[in-house]
C-alpha cells in the first residue's frame, strides 16, 4: 500500500474540518489522528507540593517529552476545579497524557534518550508516580 | 466577534493538515480542537472481572457518552500490554477518557440525562471508580 504525502494531508484536512462541524459522530475518537489508540497517562505527586518552582520545573520537563518521535499527542495539566466528589482523586500535582499509535510506540518512548534525560533530571522532584496505559477498544 | 461557519471550517482544515505534517511542534497539544483543555479520565474496576458480558456492557455504555453535546473527544480502552513496571496500575478493567473545552463543559456533562442514564443502568457492574480531572497548563 502506498500513500502519497498529498493524499495524507488531504485526508487529514477533511478529518480536521469534520471535527468541528458539530456532528456528534465526527468527534475525535480513539484511532483518529487526533486521538491516538494508546494512551499513557502519568500522575505525579511532588515531594514539595508547596514549591511553585518545583511545579514549574516538572511541567516544563514533561512538556519537553513532546519532541519524542513516537509521541502523537500531549496534554499536560493540573487538578481541575471540578466538583469535589468521593470518586475524584485531585491529590496529584501534575498530569501527563501522551498518545501513541501502539504499544511499540510507547515502548520506544520508554527507552528514548530524551525520556531518560527527563527522568534523570526530574525524579528528585516527585514522591509518587502512578501510570495507566490504555489501549482503545 | 463574529466567525462564519466557513472561516471556522477552513481554519480547522489547515490545523488538521498540520497535525500530520511530521513537525514535532504541530502535534496535537492541549487546547487544540484535537486535544481539549479539560480531561476527565475515569477508571472502572468490574464487580465480576471474569464476565466478558459485563465488560462488553460497560464498554458499550461508556461509548454512548460520546453523544453528550459538551463531550469534545472520547477514548475508551482496556489495560495495554505495555511492560509491567511497579508504577503502572493495570488492575483496572475499563478506561474512559473524555475531553471538554472547560470545567463548565464537564459540569454540564455530570448532570446530563444521558450521563445519569448511563450511571443508573451500569453502576451495578463496577466495584470501584477512580476519576482524575486535569486542566491544561
Amino acid at each position: 500500500m502506498t500513500t502519497t504525502r498529498r493524499d495524507f494531508i488531504t485526508t487529514a484536512a477533511i478529518t480536521g474540518a469534520a471535527l468541528v462541524a458539530g456532528d456528534a459522530l465526527a468527534k475525535p475518537v480513539a484511532g483518529d489522528n487526533a486521538m491516538p489508540k494508546l494512551l499513557h497517562h502519568v500522575f505525579f505527586w511532588l515531594k514539595n507540593p508547596e514549591s511553585k518552582e518545583d511545579l514549574e520545573k516538572l511541567i516544563a520537563g514533561v512538556k519537553s517529552l513532546a519532541a519524542i518521535e513516537t509521541v502523537r499527542s500531549i496534554h499536560v495539566g493540573v487538578p481541575a476545579s471540578t466538583e469535589k466528589r468521593e470518586v475524584v482523586d485531585n491529590s496529584y500535582h501534575v498530569s501527563e497524557l501522551l498518545g501513541f499509535d501502539d504499544v511499540a510506540g510507547q515502548d520506544a518512548y520508554q527507552i528514548h534518550p530524551l525520556h531518560k534525560k527527563f527522568v534523570d533530571e526530574h525524579q528528585h522532584l516527585w514522591s509518587k508516580v502512578v501510570v495507566y496505559d490504555a489501549l482503545a477498544v
